[in-house]
């Protein structure tokens, strides 16, 4: 039999409980073992629960009993989380978890402190909720190499920005909807900002290259500045407006961003709606794979914090290797990351056209009836050149990168 | 180092003997060790290919040469595939396969053998060609009861119906242009009657139960019979027609089929076209999850089963476990499926409409101008209920299940 001791019985900590208890005998069967829950850290009680019989207030209840081999991580946040993280794997145990922001800032500590005690550190939840993506990427994907990842890696946003084009409302309106409706949280900054998707998009970047890129590095663009206008526009051109973070092999170094980009339907992002995440792989001798499902839901990233428990389980004693160095992986200057850019300008055609032309060179016209402005597509330059053409036209409201 | 046997070094081998060597480095890295082709067996010769060095005709080459640990088959067909797999594996040796024949047909007996031989027996590349699904479906999904599967599980119907839909275009003549084109065989019977995807879907059934599937049970139905009319109707009703493999849990049994079915736009499957391929499979805690990639192709078939490869390399000595055994999974009658049915009839509205509300119930009507056909959506029924009433109608021209 293995023990699980869980470290926080929200959301997610008590999905993990109510799947190894309800899926049980299943997961026995497919691991070898018996999997049970032995005990549940939260400083709440839970009177009538069943998590009752094992519930403890004291983290060192799960720390110091060495019949817990595998410690689940569901409290969310840095500290304690870290601390407490860092004590279960020095003691041995493996820790799977769901946390990303712990896995983005220590990740790499954490796998080698992992490895050292022949223990594993499993995030499967941590990107993508329910979807199958760490453990492929790692696996499945292992004889390629990785030239793009692209993913819509946050639910919240996603809705927010399908409920635009639907419903052709503001961006104000859907969000107070989507706060009423639980879609979104009463401080949503983590999500619009795009900080979220920051921290996803550099971990799966950290998988594909085996080194660690540090997120602050990366350029984040979140979505509060995409007006209904611009859902307009998006139409007009036959795209849909999508915040994605991505990661692309340019030469020896890597280009990572999150940001709002016009995607068209040749690209299999293009259907991904609502609360849905999806993540495509381009490696460069299987092409492209996409990862679709839900990013997030109680029992969704749950089942996937319980299949890291189940891996784990397997190999306890050895541990699951994790190939995440702490090097540091170069990203390429932002400045230097090409795009075509859908751009809108102040003022009539007539104002703006030559003023546009003198600075962008050949652009294509996009016509979506507005006479107040003036819209277009450039050819495919630098954020530098981009920024440059900009400032010289002066004009800009808004621009939104074409994927 | 590891060395590995490729038995064909038709499209698929070659593949995995070019990933081999230009993905070698990385490779190495992923796998812990260099992995190395040390035979290649082909009755051909091919004069001035980088194979000659390590090319044989002699297949005890390979069985005999106890430093090769890990056997590539990408000979396809079942003889002698069978036997020379099942000789590797008695040798100890692992096995990684491409091929979907010998693994439906002989799946649970080359799994056992590898099990009592500490080897593995691998088949990633047997469904859905590149895409990561056999190994998802096994260990991301394993905290799951697998309630359904459902899959566009060949490339070359897939281009043929988006071809028909696209192009307003009939059967006949896309089927020769995509012969033409290399996208179908000059034999396309394998495809468009369903039978490699039944393949297919009894092997993605078998892993998700861990009982064995006979695909000779499951109903299988091509797309020979589908016309330009059915593709008008399936655009005036806003769904795509595609053929697809599913299996579902009905009670305690498992319901299987390939048919061609109507897809709307709120399944992830509506936007697969052209030669992808897609799996979406729903567990009852993560939800629906959807897998996508190309089904097909050199260097993508390839790089799945280097992931074996890979893989098998990681566990030589201990094998990979596969949860499939002989026992025989039962499933329901297919008379006692259930599914809404699209259905045309011949003659007029007058001649037709009273017969058929008589024999199916309240129907929804379908009309996409054709005078001369009377069309509707029945209720949910079951296969036999939709028999005997068709049978009752007697001027049923085409049905197509609606997923």
């Amino acid at each position: 039999m293995i023990n699980v001791g869980i470290l926080g019985y929200g959301t997610v900590g008590s999905g993990v409980f109510d799947i190894l208890r309800e899926n049980g005998k299943l997961i026995a069967g497919r691991a070898g073992e018996e999997i049970s829950v032995k005990h549940v850290l939260d400083l709440r009680d839970f009177p009538g629960d069943s998590v009752e019989s094992v519930l403890t207030h004291d983290f060192k209840d799960i720390e110091m009993d060495d019949d817990v081999q595998i410690v689940v991580e569901t409290m969310g946040g840095l500290h304690p989380a870290y601390e407490f993280v860092k004590a279960c794997l020095e003691r041995g145990k493996s820790v799977c978890t769901s946390n990303k922001a712990l896995v983005a800032d220590f990740g790499p500590e954490l796998i080698q402190l992992a490895k050292d005690r022949n223990a594993s550190f499993l995030f499967e939840a941590s990107v993508g909720g329910g979807i199958p993506i760490i453990r492929p990427l790692q696996s499945s994907l292992s004889p390629d190499e990785i030239l793009e990842i692209s993913g819509i890696l946050n639910g919240t946003t996603n809705y927010i920005l399908t409920e635009m084009k639907e419903k052709g409302a503001d961006f104000d309106s859907v969000l107070k909807d989507a706060q009423a409706l639980g879609y979104a949280e009463a401080d949503p900054t983590a999500d619009v900002e795009g900080h979220d998707a920051c921290r996803k998009i550099a971990i799966l970047t950290s998988l594909a290259y085996g080194k660690n890129v540090d997120f602050h590095e990366i350029y984040t663009e979140g979505i509060t500045k995409i007006t209904d206008r611009d859902i307009i526009y998006a139409n007009r051109l036959g795209a849909k407006v999508k915040i994605c973070g991505s990661s692309k092999k340019v030469g020896d170094g890597v280009c990572a961003m999150v940001a709002p980009v016009l995607i068209y339907p040749d690209n299999p992002l293009y259907s991904v709606d609502g609360v849905f995440n999806a993540i495509l792989v381009r490696g460069n001798m299987v092409g492209d794979v996409m990862f679709y499902g839900q990013g997030a839901g109680k029992l969704a990233t749950a089942s996937a914090v319980v299949s890291d428990v189940i891996e784990a389980g397997k190999n306890i004693g050895t541990g699951v290797p994790v190939q995440w160095t702490a090097e540091k992986l170069s990203l390429v200057s932002f400045e230097e990351s090409k795009s075509r850019f859908f751009v809108r300008t102040a003022g009539t055609k007539s104002d703006s056209e030559s003023k546009v032309r003198d600075a962008f060179g050949d652009v294509e016209e996009v016509d979506a009836g507005f006479s107040d402005e003036y819209a277009f597509v450039t050819g495919e330059i630098t954020e530098a050149a981009y920024e440059k053409a900009a400032g010289a036209v002066g004009t800009v409201i808004n621009k939104i990168r074409i994927s």
